[in-house]
């Protein structure tokens, strides 16, 4: 049975894409071969060239569809910009946390995107940066928001909450809610007046 | 000349660090073989190992010596928590802005270590953050800062602060200083009452 539903590409590819994700997170993006893919799979290396024409396309899927739906979801938010900033610092935190290997595997490789694909991911990313900075801006024209450069604070901010999937764990001595707490304190207080 | 100076390990080891770093930062540890290496620096294989016995300790050697180097330089300031912390954000931009390929590494290669090693590279790395911790508590313990973990916002700062070595470029149209002078502000005002 799982022979015939693998044979489906819209199953398939799911199970691709994870194994992919999987395999370049843990070995990293050069060492892993379309083999190694397939064999993670459980199919034949042919198959996988019915669902994906090459490792840089999976590559690329998966960095494109990482950042196509954390725009999906991302919303502008409403009210004062400092409602909308605290909104986005839990979506941020909240999205990220248990998507590991994509935030890993979105800095990682970079360098191993074509510079077509690069270009690409490039944009979807500033998109991402954009709703952050439109949302300083707004805070800034407020009055409620005191910020040099609105370009280098979205930066900062990201980093800062990006890094919290690289050390937060279920099993620590702190909730999600408590990290969202003090991480909204901190990014509010950074750049109000 | 050069073959000459490259049999003597004084000469041949920083050759050897720097190609491994490069390499290790373009392409990813797993896929950066002995050999590669070894060609890179322009020596026979097997010179190399007169250096170093395997792979694993190159990549060990360049994140302790790298943590070692930055746990040399970074002091625990002078005066109020204030001032110490707007030395550690300048320290900590300056320290690592020309040191990518080390930064990449230290974050994306810890899963390559073996076991014993991640723990020496942990030790090492979490001095470093010790030495901001105990600036913020300072400041807490002062009445000027108000942090509800020192921990957490440890973390937040020096992922936000190392973010900077991810984007900034000399080329472009900030300066460093500029760079620096809106983090210190940002970091102040994120924990500061």
């Amino acid at each position: 049975m799982a022979r015939t539903a693998g044979s489906h590409s819209d199953v398939t590819g799911p199970r691709v894409r994870a194994a992919a994700l999987r395999l370049f997170a843990k070995s990293g993006y050069a060492a892993v071969s379309m083999r190694s893919i397939a064999a993670e799979v459980g199919v034949q290396v042919g198959a996988l060239y019915n669902y994906t024409p090459d490792k840089q396309s999976l590559l690329f899927d998966l960095m494109r569809s990482h950042l196509e739906d954390l725009l999906e979801r991302a919303g502008p938010g409403e009210g004062e910009a400092a409602e909308r900033l605290a909104g986005f610092v839990s979506f941020h935190i909240r999205y990220h946390h248990d998507r590991q290997d994509a935030v890993f595997i979105a800095y990682m490789e970079l360098r191993n995107l074509s510079e077509e694909n690069f270009q690409v991911i490039e944009g979807l990313r500033r998109r991402y940066e954009d709703l952050l900075e439109e949302i300083l801006a707004a805070g800034v024209a407020e009055g409620r928001f005191d910020i040099a450069d609105t370009r280098i604070a979205t930066r900062a901010v990201i980093a800062m909450l990006t890094g919290v999937s690289t050390w937060f764990r279920e099993s620590g001595r702190l909730t999600l809610e408590d990290v969202e707490t003090q991480y909204r304190k901190m990014v509010l207080n950074a750049v109000r007046v």
